[in-house]
């Protein structure tokens, strides 16, 4: 039944969310310590979150992500479900996909606790949205989806490329390749580079009792989860062809 | 009589807080070379305070925090005393606990003394209380509290299950965590996520000369005492039940 | 035929200059998320893009980098294709060379691309030309020149000599350099400390349809190319007679 | 002859000190890219100053600091040279101060070279003093030196615990500590912690052609020179007592 990879990837994605939606919190919602704009605090802080959602989804192998998951299934890598080595099939990616989209959405919920007091505070709707899901800097579908294509590509490659290159740093080295793709490619569209990232806090910010709300953007809504799954693709064929 | 392990934990959350307290001075007392509000800086630098914190520790295994004693204790993790693996008891966690809150009251006592001359300028009472405990940003007890419930839980659930993702990232990990968890978690509350880091630095605010200091805030004092063990406790529970 | 050496530099370097264009796009072009001078956050995405492409490169042994290609062949370092080490020679260093070249101009392509809705924005010749190459804080071809000497020394000993300091850091310890010659070295000329990084985005500016683009700076070209290669021979030099 | 620990340590140190007074110049040198105050660009830059420094000198075990040469004889430790282990006496320890005395001296005209240009610029004369050498934030001789003792008795204690705690951090371990210090300890003194990175340079300062420079502050040189040797000592008596 593949309980632990569900529950692993549960744990990991509401973490990565948790700690990724608190640093937009942080910095977005008025009277908070960190209050202001800094991108390198919200680079790493996503970087981070990575960082301690991999430990917390030890068991499944740290996916988090659904372009990570098909990436991987497209570049023939196994998947893990406790101690075991799995064969990355159809039926196997749908564990990982409920895993990361539920897990994402409980996160959501869990930094909308946190920083309860401050979103009950005045201010934009769009900046309360913020905190759930990206948005583009200037809004062009095509363009948005293209930078979202080249910046999953950057992380699903090096996520099947990693294995090659030893070192001992573990969660910390993809961790500072979501620093880096923050830093260096974040820029126009806010790198969802994930749709559980995107698409289930999107979803809790439809549900959740957020004084002083506006709308969701569905609009967008395709855009960060179409572009990462185009780019975990292409990045998996790569990966199938170049890392033998 | 674990001498070894208290020793071990009094210099650690010495330097925990003299390094911790000493960012905090740095940033908010007048005439410093570190002076104006950066959260970035103040992350890194309570990240950097555990990861030498951790070092100076290491006969004890550097729990450094009542929290993360209390959720090993209740996960069943052994404690150390030099080179030997003791069982986690109540009387063994007593030991720890002194350690943490003699340790904690030392470095705030060192910090003063750093930036003597700092404390000496004119500055705001609730500036000065700040260099040693936390406040809310907002205050409401109840929200508080959860805050900094959710913020222990994923540092102590991060304790217990990080022995099962190999990385020789040694004490860096943790201090990774740390800096996640100001950075992600830290805005309403400044994040004690720790009772000896917030409770001796308040006592030694009341006791030591501190020109111009105005009331230790004790009505607060409860919250990061509270939340950060209930955080413990339940991140203690999960890992019992999810790590085996 | 070294295809393997080819394309694994073409991939990194690629990968280097994605990310190491896209941090300078995403700080000085209008309307990005990360938009206003941060020397560190600077820094850190060309640190970090260097960390990106060392992993993409594996099978060459990830120069990226003419400056530490020569240096290496001036020491007597071997190369690598795939699996195999091969000598230092002339006609493998211009396959290095090759791929060098070829990956930054991919690289500059893809940022670009990336960029491209902030592209069109209004914005001073000079800062689009910033994207791709760098220039001088100061003009004076020969202070321009001792700076970039000085900081590519410092980049190509590093390489020779990190092989006696044994860590487990992998690319972590190279990116982190980077950084730190980011940081403290500059602030003169931008430190290229690498002729591809320099001059094949350089080429990418001349040819690529920016809107509102001004000339390409080519009298300052020759700084960034010639500055770098004599760092790195001179410390392939010093690594020949100091690491035996 | 100890060659091999005298060119160690001159190689490691100036490079220590190119890089630390490096970002100095850039932040505080007119027209520089990374110009503007940025503590955590500060830290950063010193600590990983210390992480290049460190490579380069590791024929000598890479002290770089007569406080820790001095905190390691005290404790007993033992010295380096190339591959040989060496006793903690006092003639190899002044071996050590010569190599680190005269390599800071060589490293602050290094970074004079680099930043020949901003040097020839408009500046306060105690903002040219600085790049070269620490001075107080609130002048006073006897607090200073309580904060040079502490913040180097924080390095020192560390050094020679760190021998305890396995991780594979290598030098970046050391850089980190020296970020925590620059970070928390740095505000009132701007921590020289070293004896060396302090005098050396000042001499430098004294002797070098620097435009429009003031005098070099020589009745404040004692503190940083006085203060971190204590330091040392006393971090070197305790771990003698301690760390067994």
């Amino acid at each position: 039944m593949l309980l632990d990879a569900f529950w692993s990837e549960v744990l990991g994605t509401a973490t990565l969310i948790l700690l990724g939606a608190g640093v937009v919190a942080n910095v977005v919602l008025p009277k908070n310590k960190g209050f202001g704009p800094d991108w390198l605090l919200i680079s790493f802080g996503w970087g981070l979150a990575v960082f301690a959602g991999v430990y917390a989804a030890f068991k499944s192998g740290a996916h988090l992500n659904p372009a990570v998951t098909v990436g991987l299934w497209v570049a023939g890598e196994p998947f893990h479900d406790g101690g075991q080595v799995i064969e990355p099939t159809f039926s196997h990616a749908m564990v990982y996909f409920a895993g990361e989209f539920v897990g994402a959405f409980i996160g959501a919920v869990l930094a909308f606790l946190a920083y309860k007091k401050h979103f009950d505070q005045d201010a934009d709707p769009a900046t309360k949205l913020g905190v759930f899901s990206t948005g583009p800097a200037i809004r062009s579908y095509g363009w948005n989806f293209v930078t979202e294509v080249i910046a999953t590509f950057v992380l699903v490659f090096w996520v099947v490329a990693s294995g090659k290159t030893p070192s001992q740093l573990g969660p910390l080295a993809v961790a500072l390749i979501v620093v880096a793709i923050g830093i260096s490619l974040g820029g126009p569209t806010g790198y969802a580079i994930n749709p559980a990232r995107d698409l289930s806090p999107r979803i809790a910010h439809a549900l959740l009792p957020i004084p002083g709300k506006g709308g969701s953007d569905w609009s967008y809504a395709w855009v960060p989860v179409a572009g990462p799954i185009i780019g975990g693709i292409l990045a998996g064929l790569l990966g199938r062809v170049w890392i033998s």
